[in-house]
């Protein structure tokens, strides 16, 4: 389920930071979406200390953890993302923009890996510096990047408003894969059946000939799958899909 | 349809602001996703000119307007949101979260107010100072209130990361709204039609009492509407259900 909770396995890592303001806004960003493990990667120390008034965040500010190199701030993370303003062609990496990131650090937030079906996933999100961003050496680590959808004439954000972005629309999406977690999503077999069940009553109908089977089969199950059916949903056009049917073979069988 | 165009009839006001860095930080976040109207009510002279020095978005800042009051500044609007970190029960403002509010400023930019068929509509966000978010009478010209999702332990936000979210999450629906444009939304008419039809094939199919009919059909109607169906898709299920329907009359006949 997706909940606070999971948060407490996303750690914020930035690195290399310059302003003291970044980080105390980083900070206030973080408790504002409940995001509680601050990492920092070779800070300049004074400016971390100065950050330490951050508005509401001063507990969290005074629980960082300060590491010399990316290395040891994600060792235990199965997950490293690296955030970044440039575009496609110029990485390396696989890159997502944030909507499509956030869902799948969810997903590797919520997916079962171990025996006991309890989910150990440490996932570090990496803010690079202000001026340099992430180095070479920073995306190394990263299994793939992150990029908010900006102006391609104005990519580069400020950091605590990028941090905030991501923050956002991390918990805007463990909401919305809360509800969907209550609502039970329809699995992929569901939905194939309620789609055949369909194609049958169609072909009792005598409105598919083959050819058009094949391309009707293929425009339905694509059409339910952009329905996001919760199970539920499927159990009641199966039933309402096999009353149907039922009716057009029993209406078929004498003229055979 | 939703585009960066649609963003010109959209200003920000930044009232009584005064810490000059959270105007600059406002204004690099508006050139980042798109948004060039920047308004400021009543901020403090120094500060506003030490903000010209915001990264990418100089231009922007320099073509801002300053006004002495609200209603000056958002006389010509016919949309005029507040943004709030305050709970639902103290105001006498309707609220609406980011995502909800969001979707209602592209609803305004984009339908028909002229007989023309031409928008018009100039909307105008709004945010407080640092320390005192709106006022009463600020809050006196504003049709509705926005409010960030954010933690109830810790709801208020840095104003430069506040504007920076709520402007991402516009232009994020925007890219949403554009596709669903294209995609040509059904209407609730085609949905009725649909959804008619097939409890037409239900009755026919026999599985359906008088009872039933009812709350199967409120069941139809909201299962659809949240499948947020495509004037097409209406037209493919219309047709499919067309032909079923057909059928099971043609069963019918011989026995009645």
């Amino acid at each position: 389920m997706s909940n606070s909770s999971d948060f407490d396995r996303v750690r914020v890592v930035l690195v290399a930071t310059r302003n003291p303001l970044n980080i105390g806004a980083a900070a206030r960003a973080m408790s504002n979406f409940g995001f509680f493990r601050l990492y920092l990667v070779n800070p300049f120390e004074p400016s971390f200390l100065e950050a330490r008034s951050a508005v509401g965040a001063a507990e969290l500010l005074a629980n960082a953890k300060v590491f010399a190199t990316v290395g040891e701030a994600v060792a235990d993370c199965s997950l490293v993302v690296g955030t970044t303003a440039v575009g496609r062609r110029e990485l390396r990496h696989p890159l997502k923009f944030l909507e499509e990131g956030a869902r799948a650090i969810h997903k590797r937030l919520h997916s079962r890996t171990s025996s006991t079906g309890e989910n150990k996933s440490e996932v570090a999100i990496l803010f690079g510096s202000e001026k340099f961003g992430l180095s070479n050496e920073d995306l190394s680590h990263c299994n793939w990047l992150l990029r908010i959808p900006t102006r391609d004439e104005h990519r580069s954000m400020n950091l605590g408003q990028a941090v905030a972005i991501c923050l956002y629309e991390l918990a805007r999406n463990a909401k919305r894969a809360a509800s969907v977690d209550k609502a039970n999503p329809a699995t992929a077999g569901d939905i194939d059946r309620v789609a055949d069940l369909l194609l049958d009553a169609l072909q009792l109908a005598g409105s598919l000939d083959s050819r058009s089977a094949v391309t009707t089969g293929q425009k339905l199950r694509r059409l339910m799958r952009r329905h996001n059916l919760t199970a539920e949903d499927a159990k009641f056009w199966l039933g309402m899909f096999g009353q149907i049917t039922y009716k057009l073979r029993q209406g078929k069988r004498p003229s055979e």
